[in-house]
């Protein structure tokens, strides 16, 4: 279910099978719907924002007269303020108050928002970098530092966060762990799994996990950290991030190209794969009506003449000249095999930034063409189109378009629908289909979004009954009142 | 403790206080002392050779009048058998028999071996390729896979495995998830927790875990196998993984390096960092003890003229004129600036494998040179050679060799201490001395060996109380009757 499309479930409370508090619990009938980004006062309805206004501006102690619903943030002017959140767990959880950590709430399967009456845990004052090593290139920071601001620091000091996204203005650190972000970086610098090193985490009672070593190795006993990578705050909220950051490229290339069709685009990648090998840093793929959205809602103009598919393809290097030698090689190979029809390269920063604007901005080019039904799908690569093909043919005039993008090199297809307004026949013609047809592939139905609020009932299709119960167990270990991001990533029992 | 020294605990079952099942435990006081790669019945002590034998060759099923000690091989001839492990789980589950999960028994924490009397189940007869993705280079085997021969199947499809180790050669893939195996590419492609997409495991009451996914995102509930990887078959039994195989590089090669002293070891390695880059595939380093011993007990000689400190250095690229040329710019600038006083590089194999001999083999020297105590410590990169210089003041006479060398580049030491025979004085002077300065300097008293038997009680050195407390949370809630590989990895329960 994308973001345009309101799910009846957040406005029914009992709806709301997850969290069931051994004590006694109120909840709040007022229910916001909280699309991304919106869970800012300033932009919540009315009576939600007066709520709000009792925590606001008081980050010392929680009120015992706390709101129903509020968000707080632990943390005091800039300072290092663990500890608070710590308090506020621990307050909680002696009150049976549940609690939804949230970052930059730039999540798209509202992860990070409040269903009934959680009380929010905002981490945008936990700001600070604890330490960075010029060797190893090591960030040790807190957890509501924003990605954009930590990939200016590190920069500056000759490296770059190992994850980037089209979010990086807002979202948080903390959450890109939380939700085990992908991005645009993934196909070259790998999962959070590998990449971070530590993590600061406060438990759901209070209790303060510390794990933030800035060690690259580290095998004595469980690699704990690994628990939280990816489960959403419904575990224990990230308080401090340990992160290996790579050193900075000293080239940077961007090649966008036309393939007449989606065989030529996974040919083009087999190819770049051995000739570009450790300098290519992404590849990206759009289909032809993606092209045509940015084009008519945006006003971008295709660098290259009209073809089936659009290949965008990075490459980040440490001598420019090799760079450009392995690239132009390259693009001969693939030109004089007819994989690509047309083709333009940047070396510009200026340039390299417009190009990328073609693939990053097809988000915003889908949210202005109406009603969208998102879907964040891993695939077998050779598999990757015929779900969309399948999709475009099954809905016909139903549906306004049908479009498929995202990080091919990773086999994650982004597929994305658009109507003029939300229509329940449309949804019941996607879904469960789009999961049945993946899970036919033994695929993902959330490659890098996580699941949140929005699709914590489709783990099914990706997870046998096995995981599933396995993960139950883990919950109710680590947070056995529930207090923690109800109603989110797992299903409600049975 | 090294394999070198014996632990007098093995020899006591009082000692063992891990292991307390719920139901009756029959105690076996013949206790084999089990040192690297001797589990296999042929080198086993007699009486203990008699009792596998009547399990050895019979594995259709588990005999009821099962033999107090012995080793099981799930799998017919060669055929895929993770349903026998199940069984053999299961069936261990219901009778509380203690269950020592082992794959090529290469380990050097004891982590593969029996301690009292628990069934051995070996991985070796689950041998099989499942599939390996010829765009993707993701590969799905069976546990028992022996490294090298894995190696050699997708390096004949022109990929690589992500990891090596010297102990390739018999060492098995699911021993190397289950201890999170560092090794030579580390470097370069980073942990298991990274490169390792999916598990299947058996769980301790014979559940399957089928989380044997082959796609590189999957952001559905939390990452299960991750818990897994590390936990030394402690959590659940290994029976087959999927791992991401990067592409075979086109070129390697090799420079041997001669450091005036470690500062400028650590120039050096951040000079490669910037003017390698990318190609940069391992960054070894090595004292000059060390040489001296590979020297002494093997002949060896070494290629460049007698230095405080020698670096070795690999690249791995996709195109040899660039990395050659790269290379040298590189040793022009390090030889110009005074890093290194002698240097020799090589680009064909059979001088790669010479230079890497030197390295690979002081594992071997030292084992000959008397009885070793070995540690494999994590620490800042700036003082890992400070231990060294410190244990060398610290023993004087007492020791015959104090050795530094190991994985530069991670921030990876070997520290080894050698004597001509056992000598609990010597011992009292490491430990927990060397724990103590590790501890001193937020280092991991196991960097990349595990904790196994040996090592299991020092594992409150890097981690804290809470995290001790949620890993022994862990094992209570995956095996509550403590079956699975008891009296290793965690500390016994005060």
């Amino acid at each position: 279910m994308g973001p345009g499309v309101q799910d009846p479930r957040a406005r029914q409370p009992s709806g709301g099978r997850g969290h069931q508090p051994s004590g006694p619990q109120r909840r709040l009938l007022l229910v916001l719907p909280c699309p991304r980004g919106d869970a800012d006062p300033g932009a919540l309805p009315r009576a939600a924002a007066a709520l709000l206004r009792g925590v606001r501006g008081r980050p010392g102690r929680l009120r015992t007269h706390h709101p129903r619903q509020g968000r707080h943030r632990p943390g005091g002017a800039g300072g290092v303020q663990r500890g608070l959140a710590e308090n506020r767990a621990r307050y909680c959880h002696e009150r049976n108050l549940a609690v939804n950590p949230q970052g930059g709430n730039t999540g798209m399967v509202g992860g990070s928002v409040p269903v009934f009456d959680e009380i929010i845990l905002s981490t945008a004052l936990m700001n600070q970098v604890i330490s960075f090593h010029g060797v190893s290139g090591i960030l040790v920071c807190q957890a509501g530092c924003i990605l954009e601001e930590l990939s200016r620091y590190v920069e500056e000091r000759d490296f770059i966060m190992p994850l980037d996204l089209g979010a990086k203005g807002s979202c948080h650190i903390g959450g890109n762990v939380a939700t085990n972000a992908g991005g645009l970086r993934f196909l070259r610098y790998g999962s959070l799994h590998g990449t971070v090193l530590g993590l600061e985490v406060v438990l759901a009672d209070g209790t303060v996990l510390n794990c933030l070593t800035s060690l690259r190795k580290d095998n004595t006993g469980y690699d704990l950290k690994q628990l939280f990578i990816g489960s959403e705050g419904t575990l224990g909220v990230i308080t401090a991030v340990s992160i290996l950051c790579p050193p900075k490229p000293r080239a940077v290339n961007v090649a966008f190209l036309g393939c007449p069709g989606f065989a030529e685009v996974l040919q083009t990648f087999s190819t770049c794969k051995g000739m570009l090998g450790e300098i290519l840093s992404a590849f990206e793929f759009m289909d032809a009506e993606c092209m045509q959205l940015v084009g008519h809602h945006l006003g971008l103009v295709s660098p290259v003449q009209e073809s089936p598919f659009y290949v965008l393809i990075e490459t980040s290097g440490s001598r420019a000249g090799h760079d450009a030698e392995k690239l132009s090689s390259f693009l001969e190979h693939v030109l004089d095999f007819g994989l690509v029809t047309d083709g333009t390269l940047a070396t510009d920063q200026r340039r390299v930034k417009m190009l990328w604007a073609l693939r990053e901005r097809i988000t915003e080019a889908l949210s202005r063409d109406g009603c969208v039904y998102k879907y964040d799908i891993s695939l077998p690569v050779e598999r990757l189109y015929d779900l969309v093909s399948d999709l475009r043919a099954r809905l016909g005039p139903q549906a306004k378009h049908v479009v498929g993008y995202g990080h091919l090199g990773d086999g994650n297809l982004h597929l994305n629908v658009t109507a003029e307004a939300f229509s329940a026949s449309l949804l019941g013609a996607l879904e469960p289909y789009v999961y049945e047809w993946t899970a036919g592939q033994q695929g993902s139905v959330s490659a890098e979004h996580g699941l949140g609020f929005k699709k914590k009932d489709v783990l099914s299709y990706s997870k046998p009954p096995a995981a599933l119960q396995l993960m139950q167990q883990l919950k109710a270990l680590l947070d056995p009142k529930g207090i923690l991001n109800p109603y989110k990533t797992l299903p409600a029992r049975a």
